[in-house]
């Protein structure tokens, strides 16, 4: 059996549903991946805690829950930094937000982790909508994988599905709905004809907005993701501040209720190919006419033609099927981990 | 460079269509996987072609598509089953229909294919809705792999899709469109208010449904399809005959006229869970409500929630993406090749 030692890097939201993944999933990935994985380091702004035989995570996931992290016997001032450089880590999962102009504080971590030969799986846009060749190439030449999953459509495998199962098509176009508060905020605006306000703060008070949720409604947040998209499925080379981004911020009830009557709504659409992001007239029978926090991607492709999939673009849970995704893409190539091991852990 | 040695059995449209995709994509599969595919078999119900150093398929395809193929310098009256035991062959594409009380000829190829230890990738429904266990098990004794993406959803990569890039998951349902004919003809009923039968010679005349359609209509076509998505995602071990099915043909204008009043459309829905195909109604602004000849799949799992898929669920061209997938899927682990070769064919 495989043992495979994670660093946390961010414990929110995401990094607690990993955890909470993992407790629920340990026998799973060793009875189907043959691993053991192993939470080593979790670290969070102001410190750590570090335990290189594995960390209790149920123990952990109470304290987070109460906000006593500081109080758990192994927490220390040490940051994420430290734990990349100190530890013996097979893969970093790079679970912070991210700040869309600098790309920070993941971006140093995403770097100084793939320079050290360690695998990264990032749920983190920032990072690889500014510097996405940069990351590629200093992990190409350290020989270590830096997935990204998560970053695109929540639990929709957007990457993976390309990668992995249309291998043979060349994408002609992407474009979809990747971002679930504006979608909720369009859809709530459509049916009840509210104003965006109202949606707005019924989205913060469900916990579907987060309180600062500038970079949903101004679309920076899709344009994040479509920049990711183009890099890595379209072969581009462009950052964020390439694309073309109009958010939902104008649109008013009145708008709303003339396309409505014309048969038609509004979403905010993302599209690769125009590097736009905009809200734009969408049919009321269109598949892209997806209700509430789901995100809706279309590829047209060469061979397989047009395909749709529709998911969960964010939640706790549900973006852990996208990281473990990655983790265990990184499992299957066995003799990329460090601490490869043929004993058996178990007899 | 591997180089790859295939055998086409079945040159019907399906057959064409890879032979079509190779001819188009050699050079992307040469310079993205490394591989250079040669077709050194081609056979059909009469007869084969036979050239150990690739056969030129442009030549053949316009042979076939006027009917020659017989005409052909290099026909023999030789079989199928003489080309799987006396070829050089890395990969057998079984492509033929099936016959579903039987599985025959596909069964007879596909088992003597493993045995003789050569990967099979098949767009053939029916030997595995009624051997899937044998076959998996043959196919495992003798270490080979045996992949079927395009016998459920056409070009939907549903198979892979969940092992590929929902590796974490548990399903808990999956149902779903998965015959477009029948959706074709359930479409117009619902849009048109046409008879079943205008609306199936019309299918026949677009070449949608073939002459004899009557997999589609009686719903046998999707019981072979959730029968192999029992079996390959969910762990059951179930054939064809334990799927209770309903098809479309007893249903009239009146009762979609009836549905449509009260917000509904009737879609012809194949549900993995219940080990059931039947006609079923569902609300108008549902997912699953996809027109025409699409199909669409939703998977419900225990992490990343509800995933729907949706595309072309046949076509001679969109097929193919699902079979070169399973091609590629196979190449990438080169050492399971027999001829696998360093030597660059190009220098």
């Amino acid at each position: 059996m495989k043992i495979v030692n994670l660093l946390i890097i961010g414990f929110g939201t995401i990094g607690r549903g990993v955890a909470e993944t993992l407790v629920g999933k340990r026998e799973f990935i060793r009875r189907n991946f043959d691993a053991d994985i192993r939470v080593v380091g979790i670290a969070e702004i102001n410190g750590s805690i570090i335990d290189e035989n594995g960390i209790n995570l149920s123990e952990i996931l109470k304290l987070a829950e109460n906000g006593r992290l500081e109080e758990h016997p192994k927490w220390t001032s040490r940051k994420a930094r430290y734990l990349i450089r100190n530890l013996d880590i097979d893969i970093v999962l790079e679970l912070t937000p991210g700040d869309m102009k600098t790309g920070e504080p993941g971006l140093r971590h995403i770097t100084e982790s793939l320079e050290r030969g360690i695998h990264v799986v990032t749920s983190n846009k920032a990072p690889l909508a500014l510097k996405f060749s940069e990351l590629s190439r200093i992990a190409d030449e350290n020989n270590v994988q830096l997935r990204y999953e998560a970053t695109v459509g929540g639990a929709i495998p957007i990457i993976n599905l390309y990668r992995n199962c249309l291998q043979i098509n060349r994408i002609n176009s992407i474009y979809g709905i990747l971002n679930g508060t504006s979608n909720y905020i369009l859809t709530r605006m459509f049916e009840e004809l509210v104003d965006l306000e109202v949606a707005l703060n019924d989205a913060i008070e469900l916990g579907i907005a987060e309180k600062n949720p500038e970079y949903d409604i101004y679309g920076i947040d899709t344009g994040a993701k479509i920049t990711i998209l183009a890099n890595s499925l379209m072969n581009r080379d462009i950052s964020i501040n390439e694309i073309e981004i109009t958010g939902i911020q104008e649109i008013g009830v009145d708008t709303l209720e003339i396309a409505k009557k014309h048969g038609y709504t509004i979403k905010l659409i993302g599209d690769v190919n125009e590097l736009e992001v905009s809200p734009r007239l969408i049919p009321i029978n269109h598949p892209l006419n997806i209700s509430g926090v789901l995100n809706a991607i279309m590829l047209h492709t060469d061979v397989a033609n047009k395909i749709t999939i529709i998911g969960h673009g964010a939640g706790k849970i549900e973006t852990c099927s996208s990281i473990f995704s990655d983790i265990i893409a990184i499992l299957d190539k066995a003799s990329m981990l460090h601490n490869y091991n043929c004993k058996n852990l178990h007899g």
